[in-house]
């Protein structure tokens, strides 16, 4: 199994709310967070995520960035483990990696009994 | 209404896999994903999401760290308004905000037709 495929186990996070993070998962969860910590790549994965795959060609004009800086934004997205990209001849498509998203989604569930508060 | 309620709103956000993330939308989240995307501020959070509050007086002693490095991962969760203080004498108090986490929980819900993939 790969890093990735490992850091993508659904099965693997209680919820943040029901029980102190160990260290080790700390650790290997803090950097999806971490890339979706920029706005830039928030965007990204929200445009990736909204349908089943993306070029890399329709991404890219939707930014007022260079390329290169966009191809180091989902570089980060990848290595976290959020999205996988496939290179089909000229370009390079990605899509949404949802066990990844279950994950981070499922470690920031909140018991009903919390209140709605603030 | 404080800039932190604002950022906590959690009506405000469509899942990021519904359609691209406005520009302000992205730059109003990125800090919170930003601020659990550090494996000592993920363990702070999960503590302090487990019980409905917690003295820092209890949270410094569970990590190898100093009193001040503790007290700057805890600023930075409170600035990112994922947690409230509150001084009572000697010690600060910290919970969680509720809606924030909702907030991004509900950002990073995938639509029930998205495969489970890997």
């Amino acid at each position: 199994m790969s890093k990735q495929a490992e850091r993508a186990d659904p099965g693997c996070c209680a919820p943040l709310a029901v029980r102190p993070m160990a260290v080790e998962q700390a650790a290997e969860v803090a950097p999806m967070f971490k890339a979706l910590g920029d706005p830039v790549r928030l965007r990204l994965m929200s445009m990736i995520a909204s349908v089943p795959e993306m070029c890399v060609c329709d991404l890219t004009p939707a930014f007022e960035l260079s390329g290169p800086t966009i191809s180091h934004h989902l570089r980060v997205l990848r290595e976290a483990g959020l999205v996988d990209s496939e290179r089909r001849g000229t370009w390079v498509w990605y899509r949404v990696r949802p066990a990844a998203f279950r994950q981070l989604g499922a470690l920031l569930a909140l018991p009903a009994s919390v209140p709605a508060g603030t």
